[in-house]
């Protein structure tokens, strides 16, 4: 999944680092502002410095915030006046002689120095880079057994596209760093994915940057893959229905701002970052409280954690296809420049993104998130009464919601992630998969030829698309009012009714269960009806109740490999929908710290079999939600939105529903004016 | 659940019949037109003839379309112009002399005239008009013992509210028609529900319209629900956040039209009736395939055909309330007019709805539906390509859809229903519920004193919202690419690997099974993961698979009472989220034809029982979706919304994805000029 040519392209736009004056990226206001791009350059100084003379052989594979401990942040929030900020830091990763590397750059000082450097002896390895994944798959063009496999098969190279995969680990006791390297046949469409060439088996070794295993097996035809250009100037007539076209317009301007990192919007305020590995992050969430007349905290700090995508065709060129998207190929590193008016709508307000590169030089993503107001047509609140006699009533606010946009682009798919805000209180995450489905070709053209299982659908001749899941791991640190917070499971019973003087037999009531240690909050959804809330144990709402935030699913997918399978192993952190951790500022990425080539040693699975308490602590909500696809026609040679989310919705948080005194959005006349 | 005042309200903008002249009611053009005012006065004119001079004991409680049989619809909708419209008919349901009458009036000839008329002898009773409720509640104000009771409180007459309840059934022998009557205090605030007088039991016989029981048991405090009146004009500063203001605008206008009935919009076309009892009915949706060059069916006939709504107070005072918003009070009886501006955005365009009053005189709701295309910021498909050397690719498509909307305002419920068309194929089902919780009136004023369960949630002093249930069941007549069709549910089964040569353990693959017969697809969701598909399996695409539409649903809930608990024998349509029958044109309400006090002998769970053929057959799905809904603070003293939904997707229906010649809405310049 090397992107080729983006560092090229991005380098582009990246002419002197005293230029880098955008609104949101100049400096850091914020303890948790992501590296600026002085600030990667500042760290790439000192980490090379450290290496000496041997400098050159360093390979930077993460560089991103070491964020403050959590009280000295809100220490600082709390009194911003008075405070010395926390100390930056940066946490870097480096390649360095086949060995990986753990740094730490201070950057408060007037010099800024790697304060500790260890070198890690673990399983697994670092994020890839593009720069790696590029000299990876460019090596099978020279090598002289894929020119004749290339002959034998009748194609022309100038037409081959090489792509680079993850392989996974599969019970091997030792590990080179090593990648596969996938081939396509273009000719002429851009669409590749729909053109696989099957049948060869190509490792590179990283460390080598050489290929080390090469085998030709067997061959299929290329698939024709006709109608399956997708770029609109190669279309041909005739073009499927015209649509009208609409602009949101905002005569009075946006009812958001943005200052360096910090969003405000309604009654909602959070700080939006940007990570190489995880993307876009929400921190700070925190709600205005009109009777309280203050924010109350919400959610400190909250990303997509780990992606896992495993295929489930187990032959021998693809059963190792089993995609850890985050850890492996960093879902900031895929973050794609958002298009406005296409990605985002007229009225959206974009932000950039930078990473170090391999080299450390700063990399910018322009336009990596978008913040728009969302004017759906949605109904926030209504009502229609007719029983009061001579009052007729209809009360109605229309809805209005704040989205923050990021799209993440892993090879073949593309995943549109959506931070929904809104006056209620509600925050919704959504996430819609969408882009290019990964396929084989096979030699069959009709479904009727097919006699034993290809383990996916025909979607067109010689092409079958693969089965597999999509699994992503959401880290979400809430902070209910305050940061010592419990999980509550409220169950809903069915009872028989005691009471004979009534003749009805049975109704539902709740047993709520506040979870002690981790392994009690461990929840496969679907089961059983429940609800899930975090409550702040030590507040109270004026009638009583513990003040909470719920979490409210939606479709919910668990995975079907084996449970001690290796890729399932690896991603046993999807065993469960739900779990519950006790703040640990080092557990930040589900499946572990070094995800490529991982054993499972270092994932929340196993992090909590330490089984520590978590009531009345502060906690974290790791949610899983998932997608088993079985791809149908429709889903070539590109797929509609095929969309999942779950919700945060304020419950006994406040006295009362917010909605109550939100006015409908300031009435505009649809002329445009004034 | 009287509507007291909105009869009167509607009949005032009615002058002669003659005037009723709107694009969209004025003549029946197609054979599912709803009925037009003109047809409801010959209907009535017909039925009230029939009886002669006992006439005016007649009551009207339900009129509408007797659908002509699905062959004749589609004969005529293939060739309109040869064909001779299938005869119109109206199906009537009366009662009269404590009888419910059930005919057939033709009005296809010169003079129409009933060609039917049978007494119903079974269980249950019809509709109930608002005309009845209303009357209903009427009587305790000027009932002593309700006078007594009233002053015994120390409440002030003309401050109380009446509404009233449908009664169920509990296993008596013998049932007169009545309700039981709830009383509230208003006291100045329109939101009265939260001010209910409890420990009053008033028991209404409908054929005598008098009061039949009245128990005063018990009193408690009336919540002085503070903060709980919702008006916008009765609210004090400070208010919630402001919200700015948008507009829609669409300089080239909407791109859909309604020609009737009938909408075209983008590829889609359909037909939108309106019914007393089920609300908004798509008819005849059909979707242009633009590689066959033709429009191919894919929905009959859909609309929402029950709703069941359990509270779980098993209390002598509420545990009867397991109410049927769609049999006994009527979804389309209780559609309110929408709010221009509001309920729906400023591009909206609106359709008014008929429905005959208690004495037949037609009745319009003015603006029962709205259709609006939805701009929501959201991408309809997208990819960006680095792989390809020296041609990075960005493709991004934006998204819109059309939205047909109602809401039905049942009580303190409101539902917003939409319907969702897409470019890709896709219809998207949602439900919001949104209003005012239903609550009990309790001693207590915080919970730490509530000692012993009190079935829901203390929201506020002396106020406790109660748990319930709701859940909705649609009628789905898929036709997927004409009518004879098949149900299939694709399993996901994990299998282990066979071949030795792989180090791969696991994988899953999918079993396709074809439901013979009505018990074959019975399905509780949640249990297994499946893909549920309505295919034609006398269809094809090029590559050789079944061409289908498939169900995806969204959040599920099943029902938790004991199935043989009477609420839940009437219910037992819900006991399954899905149901397959073979269509059948009596087979129209899953609670049967008489839901009031229905005894469950005629709900979709009997008519299955039967075990007919479904395979390769003209078949319907019915599909349930639910809430299981505890209430919490932020629902009061007003809900805000809750939606589930599910959507319907083409699934080999197209050999490909129609988006790829689908282009984006065409630009539009946001400084609104052509």
């Amino acid at each position: 999944m090397a992107s080729t040519y983006r560092v090229l392209l991005f380098l582009l736009s990246i002419p002197l680092l005293s230029s880098f004056i955008s609104p949101a990226s100049s400096q850091h206001e914020h303890p948790l502002d992501p590296l600026t791009p002085a600030e990667f350059s500042l760290v790439r100084r000192a980490v090379m410095r450290s290496y000496g003379a041997s400098s050159g052989n360093v390979t930077f594979q993460y560089v991103g915030l070491d964020e403050p401990d959590k009280p000295l942040v809100y220490s600082w929030v709390s009194n911003q006046a008075d405070k010395i900020p926390p100390r930056r830091r940066a946490s870097v990763v480096v390649r360095f002689h086949e060995e990986t590397h753990e740094l730490v750059v201070d950057l408060s000082s007037r010099q800024p120095s790697v304060v500790s450097k260890e070198v890690y002896h673990g399983h697994g390895f670092p994020l890839l880079t593009l720069e790696e994944q590029t000299a990876a798959s460019d090596l099978p063009r020279t090598h002289d057994q894929f020119i004749r496999s290339i002959e034998k098969r009748g194609l022309d190279m100038s037409n081959v596209v090489c792509s680079d995969s993850s392989v996974g680990w599969y019970g091997e006791q030792r590990s080179r760093r090593v990648l596969k390297i996938l081939a396509y046949y273009t000719n002429g469409t851009a669409n590749f994915y729909m053109r696989p060439i099957e049948g060869i088996d190509i490792v590179v070794d990283l460390d080598l940057m050489k290929i080390v295993k090469y085998h030709d097996r067997f061959t299929t035809t290329v698939p024709m893959a006709e109608h399956t250009e997708y770029r609109l100037e190669k279309q041909h007539p005739p073009f499927g229905p015209p649509l009208k076209g609409a602009a949101v317009v905002q005569p009075h301007g946006p009812g958001f701002e943005i200052k360096g990192h910090i969003i405000s919007w309604a009654n909602w305020k959070f700080h939006l970052g940007f990570d190489v590995r995880v993307g876009p992050i929400v921190s700070l969430a925190s709600i205005y409280d009109l009777e309280k007349s203050r924010y109350r905290q919400v959610l400190y700090r909250a990303y997509i954690s780990e992606v896992f995508v495993p295929y489930m065709d187990p032959t021998e060129e693809w059963y190792y296809k089993t995609y850890f998207d985050s850890g492996e190929f960093g879902f900031g590193l895929s973050s794609v420049p958002l298009q406005p008016g296409a990605d985002c709508p007229e009225n959206a307000v974009f932000m950039d993104g930078f990473y170090a590169g391999q080299d450390g030089i700063p990399v910018k993503i322009p336009n990596v998130t978008c913040v728009f107001e969302k004017y759906a047509g949605n109904i926030m609140w209504r009502h229609t009464e007719v029983e009061i006699p001579d009052e007729p009533i209809t009360e109605v606010r229309s809805d209005v919601s704040l989205v923050v946009r990021s799209v993440s682009t892993v090879g073949n798919y593309d995943y549109i992630l959506d931070w929904e805000f809104k006056p209620s209180g509600a925050i919704k995450f959504e996430v819609g998969l969408i882009g290019l489905l990964e396929v084989k070709a096979v030699n069959y053209t009709h479904a009727v030829e097919i006699k034993e299982d290809e383990y996916g659908t025909m979607v067109g001749a010689n092409t079958i698309a693969t089965h597999h899941d999509h699994f992503l791991t959401y880290h979400l640190d809430l902070d209910v009012d305050g940061s010592p917070n419990s999980f509550v499971k409220t169950r809903l019973i069915t009872k028989a009714v005691a009471d004979n003087s009534v003749p009805r037999k049975s109704y539902w009531t709740v047993s709520s269960e506040t979870a002690r240690t981790e392994s009690e909050a461990q929840l496969r959804l679907g089961l059983e009806p429940c609800n899930l809330i975090v409550v702040n144990p030590n507040k109270r709402t004026k009638v009583g109740n513990d003040v909470g935030y719920r979490l409210i699913p939606g479709p919910i997918a668990s995975p079907l490999l084996f449970r001690d399978d290796y890729p399932q192993i690896r991603g046993a952190f999807t065993n469960n929908n739900l779990w519950v951790t006790p703040y640990n500022k080092s557990e930040k990425w589900a499946g572990g710290r070094y995800v490529d080539q991982s054993r499972g040693d270092d994932t929340l699975a196993v992090w909590t079999k330490r089984n520590r308490k978590i009531e009345n602590e502060d906690i974290v909500l790791w949610y899983t939600l998932g997608f088993h696809h079985i791809p149908y026609q429709e889903d070539f040679p590109t797929m509609p939105t095929l969309s999942s989310g779950f919700e945060l919705r304020p419950s006994n948080f406040f006295d009362r529903n917010l909605v109550l005194k939100t006015k409908s959005p300031e009435p505009v006349s649809p002329s445009c004016k004034h």
